[in-house]
């Protein structure tokens, strides 16, 4: 964290931001070791070019930042107390003034904290310090690395206890609630988006939504789920089918595995990050599935479960060592039902790993 | 829909509000009947005082929206497309021009949302239409209560899952993940929020988080859970004792009742907001707990599970019949655990309902 802060700072200095605001709870975890979800709450972090750090929460979660490790300055309101004023006492102690220069996300401020912040200082400029934070993210340490494996084997433990718990006539929901118990027997205090368990036609809709379907031989199952861990993400998906599968299922399912193996095969330092959308949306267009496949390959994965790179065929940034993203190709069929495979997957030195491990071989559940 | 949106319509006009658009889900679900969680996509509802509104979302959920009953008008965007230029080349068609005055959510829309939304348009003034949409949104109707009602009753369930799974040894992580299940097999998609199960000494943090805390003889047990259910959210906290309580932690539920009880007789249309929680607060610091008790008494309750007001003794707002929200005193001590009960009240035409109804009697747990 000490690193991290002194690269932020460094930056704000080279910039000539004199005070950064940060407003995103990953990105307060990411410089402080401490996650929380302030729900309506005012959480931030200040940081200064040449001045020490000020962690701003609710007052109640002051010892739990310290048990995080944060040895630096810390508000804690109450719930009737004004945090922006303590803020502006607090630099004024510190002598931080003739601030001409403020810093924010401004994808994740709100317009009205904007405001709020702005209105602690005379005319100011503003300048958006996301970008950086996102490249400083996007890279990942061995510590990180490693939690996102454990992560990541927990979501491959996942889709193992949907497996098991498929029976003819069993619904989504009951199959969804089983995977999130063995889950959070596990440890696992939050799953990192609403776990997706559709059978047959439901697996059709990219985003639908997990209820009393039973199921029934001649379905697609698909599993996409993933949990928080320490802090870090893994979001993986898988299709089976089950009890038998007709040659369309099967034409399609084969296509997703193909997409998914030519955008991996390309995963390395130096690649255009757009190519890996490219590659798999080819494969799936060549074989007359193109208008069934209608979102972007991934996304990067982190902190957040959706963070940057937004992995799009139009992203010209450049795959480094050290990133983590999801591929995940589908096709949707709203009649035959859909089939999504996604890995989570790591650059390394000179190729990638896939971090969830399960098989995308098809798998015909008896 | 059709009522609030012609309502909110109305609004704009009297206002002079040429265009407003909404970003926060909850808002949308409110005007639109579509939930959904977008994560970094962008949501919105463009609405106007005199034209048919349009709802902007990413185009593989446009299907669900239809099924939620809209009837209007739909941009769907892909990944690679700029939903700013459509909303921009939409409004061009419908001939919404000079417009002079924009309105939007100023705490939900973030900063550079705003930007690209005021790019559209030649230099206009900013309103925040916020405060309107909690006031239509804080007095809740028929529907809306008879589905909160469930809400209510699924979190009274959870709580008895939670006690009928307490023995001695069992972690906090296990009776949650029990909790959850079954809630997910009655079909609860989505907690309102982390489910929160807390034994002994972790009772005493207001937001503990649960882990491995095997249960003791002597344990306060404090359950904190509530569903998302059909949009709408509950959220309840009862504190037990498991096996035997001591004369000190006897008081300290007794005192906590009190004023829990104290603030629900007050509870009623005239009354004024700030009064629950310098009602709560009055008993429990004429009890020397007041440093003890470090939080708000409650938040409003509806489709969000934090929503306006927020309750505490500055509000000078007065309860009006068809109001939600929440009561929730507490009392934290480091060593002997905490407790804290809570019920969903809803404010009827001359007193009270708890919607929650799992007693909060002193129940020692054999």
């Amino acid at each position: 964290m000490e690193q991290r802060l002194q690269a932020f700072s460094t930056y704000l200095n080279k910039q000539n931001i004199d005070v950064a605001f940060l407003n995103s709870p990953e990105n307060v975890f990411y410089l402080t070791g401490f996650h929380t979800d302030p729900h309506e709450r005012l959480l931030g972090l200040l940081v200064f070019p040449k001045a020490d750090p000020i962690a701003v929460l609710p007052g109640m979660e002051t010892g739990q930042i310290r048990d995080a490790g944060w040895t630096h300055e810390v508000i804690g309101y109450a719930d009737h107390e004004d945090p922006w004023a303590m803020m502006a006492g607090k630099m004024e102690e510190k002598g931080i003034s003739n601030v001409k220069s403020v810093g924010f996300e401004k994808q994740v401020l709100s317009y009205g904290r904007s405001e709020s912040l702005l209105s602690l200082f005379e005319e100011v400029a503003i300048e958006d310090v996301e970008d950086e934070l996102n490249d400083m993210r996007v890279v990942k340490d061995d510590r990180e690395i490693s939690i996102m494996r454990e992560a990541a084997q927990l979501a491959d433990y996942g889709v193992q206890v949907g497996v098991e718990a498929l029976r003819e006539g069993i619904t989504e929901m009951e199959v969804l609630a089983t995977i999130e118990y063995q889950l959070k027997k596990k440890g696992v205090a939050e799953m990192s988006f609403s776990t997706m368990v559709l059978f047959g036609e439901k697996s059709g809709q990219p985003h639908g939504n997990p209820g009393d379907r039973p199921l029934k031989k001649g379905d697609f199952v698909l599993f996409d789920l993933g949990v928080v861990w320490k802090g870090y993400t893994s979001d993986i998906t898988r299709t089976f089918a089950y009890g038998e599968v007709s040659d369309e299922q099967r034409a399609i399912y084969e296509k997703v595995r193909e997409a998914l193996q030519a955008s991996l095969a390309i995963s390395k330092p130096g690649t255009r990050i757009g190519d890996l959308d490219q590659t798999a949306r080819d494969v799936i267009t060549e074989a007359g599935y193109g208008e069934l496949f209608p979102h972007r390959i991934g996304h990067g994965l982190g902190i957040n479960v959706h963070e940057f790179p937004s992995m799009s065929h139009l992203n010209n940034g450049i795959l480094k060592e050290g990133m983590a993203y999801t591929i995940e190709p589908g096709i949707y069929d709203p009649a035959l039902g859909g089939v999504r495979l996604e890995d989570d997957v790591l650059i390394t030195k000179d190729g990638y790993e896939t971090l969830t491990k399960t098989s995308t071989e098809l798998k015909i559940i008896k």
